[in-house]
């Protein structure tokens, strides 16, 4: 049960960053997402990454691996279009 | 070495909101904020506290507890001021 519950988590918080990428994708408006906080989190999750990767730990690298791809989507969309 | 770079990534991940979050609570603008990715998000990390609890895992609790206090005030300005 509570396995099932860490799994949930894990897409859930994963996924998360999905409806951000694609609603600023289609708007090209930027002006209220922090340019700190994607810059922080794609540098947070690309040392998951790699933690992830030295540790052999498939869900670690899974997760921030996708989330790593929507963080850099939002990031370069916010560079683009500020 | 990798147990720093761990460490590292947890900080900068669950810091990485808080910049977000001085950003819109100074602007009042949450107009390319992704209200999904906050209500996903804000559900995740809860779910990640949970868990965490349930695992007696400290550093999953204080992670998520943190991302989420800050998670919980970006989803409610949006919803505020959209």
């Amino acid at each position: 049960m509570i396995e099932i519950i860490g799994y949930f988590a894990a897409v859930i918080t994963t996924l998360s960053f999905l409806p951000q990428a694609l609603k600023i994708i289609h708007t090209k408006d930027t002006t209220s997402i922090s340019l700190g906080m994607y810059a922080l989190m794609s540098t947070g999750m690309f040392l998951w990454f790699i933690y992830g990767i030295y540790q052999k730990a498939l869900p670690i690298i899974l997760a921030n691996g996708i989330s790593l791809v929507f963080t850099m989507i939002i990031l370069i969309m916010k560079i683009r279009h500020r």
